[in-house]
């Protein structure tokens, strides 16, 4: 029997797609996962659902949002049947959806815990935005109903991806920068007020689990290493009212096992192109942009004045792109996620032991 | 009665020049203060020297070396008397040499408290390369001894001088890139085996006392405020013997009164074209190279697309010439010097704290 995406997705809208499933994606070649997506922001509009249109592995086949006529829309755009939109309400029916294969969680981090527990409960797999939670312990609850109902949780930790990145980390490993001594990196906008971001309910914490994670995660993976300790300072500059519940600036510095010592800075309070400068003995690399949407750029220095420049011609929302196929394979051909649950949980915990050290008084 | 000033140094190497020093330098346009440079190392000979030999307002009158024959080379080149060449045992006699006005002490760091005090009591002022000592002991020292012979006391923190440096600070002060938020900076070099600086008891500590120092340093002078606290963390990478006393890397972040946070990162380990980089809500300045002997150069950008670029065309030795004449013009106008000992201790205690603070764990 062969039938169309189409036509199985008819059958599955009638609850009669689910046994075929197994049998028409025989062929991963003419398979492609079903993302439903969670919560209609800009992430999700301008980046992740235009990634998923140039793919020939993923398609949106669901919507979650409590915004209809904004759901409508975006399901026009994306040929979603009117069925497969949902609120928040009635979304646990997205288990009865077989064209569901995965959700795309793109909600207030407050909210990721819970969508994805629901999502893992109701058979799918999880792709969830960082950071994974505004808690160390919604993370690990967050793994384990993942695990329980045999599904994959991947952090949408679209750097991990982004070429510039993946080629910065293996100059690391190849050893063209020899021993690395350090890294120096920021990342950081001036925030508008009213931003849920700056809610510590809604965002677990301020610049740090927003844009710092990103200078964090990347430490880890250059060097390729878990940090041994990591400490630094949070305040607020500027007294306007918008910081009464999260930092305005965070500086960390983090201490590697093989002896590299990694420095971040994020801020809501200026603007701050993300950049990483990893120093080694034998070289220096400098990625910057590194964790724009846009076409990041790396710039290498080796001794004896060899230098290496990628500026990768690839536009936004390529990095999306990959990230989405990357689960996508995963799904596919059943295999780990580059970034799972432990990775994102991993930051959670540095990202608390940081927030902890800024509370401390350095005597 | 009117001598010239080789007349005069004739007489004062007679011994009978000294009273007519007041008489003779009531026309400050006429007076070039006389440097004793002790320790005849790179930056003497090949920054310092040649600074003074470009003045107008100072003159190399005097040396101290170990090395009676690299001593002799230079006294030619500097017109120095033979008379005023003095070692590390008879160099107490500079007391009796009214030629020299100041002393230059660019002496392994462990020399610098014993020289400084052995300078004061002779009667002469005191221009000390950084970092003023190896202890925060040892800097109070300092400062007494130059205080008891009532003579001033400038620490070279060249940078402070220098066109770039001073011009990123004014545009702090002005408002130009709003409220600080944080600063980022670095400097290092990979170190030769075999040092002196790779000697705990003549470095007093490894790159955070050597280069570490500038960022430090820029850090006040960049906020115009003294650290609420500092923290962060050293390491060995390189297991090749060269570290067997001193730290190869290290990475510290401070916290300022009105908020802003700066980290440095140093190393011996690493090429680290000095840098630093502030964010500011309006706007960034970005030094870089910052802390080189030659042509520093300062860009910076504003709110609403406008840019600064200053990259000042002064050749080395050109920033050790404005820092010899400040002390020239402190003495000729008997003025405190804009880094006076106290500038040098306040680094020293910071920097014992960043050491401390990397012995502890952070739990």
């Amino acid at each position: 029997m062969k039938v169309t995406r189409r036509e199985f997705s008819r059958l599955a809208a009638l609850g009669a797609g689910a046994q075929f499933l197994p049998r028409i994606s025989a062929s991963a070649e003419d398979r492609k996962i079903g993302y439903c997506i969670v919560g209609l922001g800009r992430i999700s509009m301008q980046h992740f659902m235009p990634a998923v249109k140039m793919s020939s592995k993923s398609r949106v086949v669901a919507l979650v949002s409590g915004h209809r006529d904004k759901a409508e829309r975006m399901a026009a755009e994306y040929s979603v049947p009117s069925g497969s939109i949902y609120n928040y309400e009635n979304c646990d029916a997205i288990a009865k959806n077989p064209d569901i294969d995965a959700v795309y969680i793109a909600l207030p981090n407050s909210m990721h815990a819970e969508y994805t527990v629901r999502a893992a409960k109701a058979g799918k797999h999880v792709l969830c935005e960082k950071p994974m939670a505004t808690s160390v312990e919604d993370s690990r609850v967050m793994i384990q109903a993942c695990e329980t109902a045999h599904k994959k949780l991947m952090i949408a930790y679209r750097c991990q991806y982004e070429p510039a990145n993946v080629r910065a980390a293996q100059l690391i490993r190849e050893g063209r920068l020899g021993s690395v001594q350090s890294i120096e990196s920021a990342f950081g906008f001036p925030i508008p007020p009213k931003e849920w971001r700056l809610d510590k309910k809604l965002a677990g914490g301020g610049p740090l689990m927003d844009v710092g994670i990103y200078c964090l995660n990347a430490s880890r993976y250059l060097t390729g290493e878990e940090p041994v300790e990591v400490k630094g300072y949070s305040s607020v500059v500027d007294q306007d009212g918008r910081f009464a519940q999260v930092e305005e600036t965070l500086s960390w510095t983090a201490k590697f096992p093989g002896g590299a010592l990694a420095s971040g800075t994020c801020t809501y309070g200026s603007q701050m192109r993300g950049y990483f400068r990893v120093r080694g003995s034998r070289g220096t690399v400098l990625v910057e942009p590194a964790f724009n949407y846009d076409k990041p750029c790396l710039l290498a220095y080796f001794d004896g004045g060899e230098t290496l420049e990628l500026a990768p011609d690839e536009p936004d929302p390529t990095q999306f792109l990959r990230e989405a196929d990357h689960m996508a394979d995963c799904i596919l051909q059943n295999k780990g996620p580059k970034t799972p649950g432990q990775e994102g949980l991993r930051d959670m915990e540095l990202m608390a032991q940081i927030y902890r050290s800024c509370e401390k008084k350095n005597t």
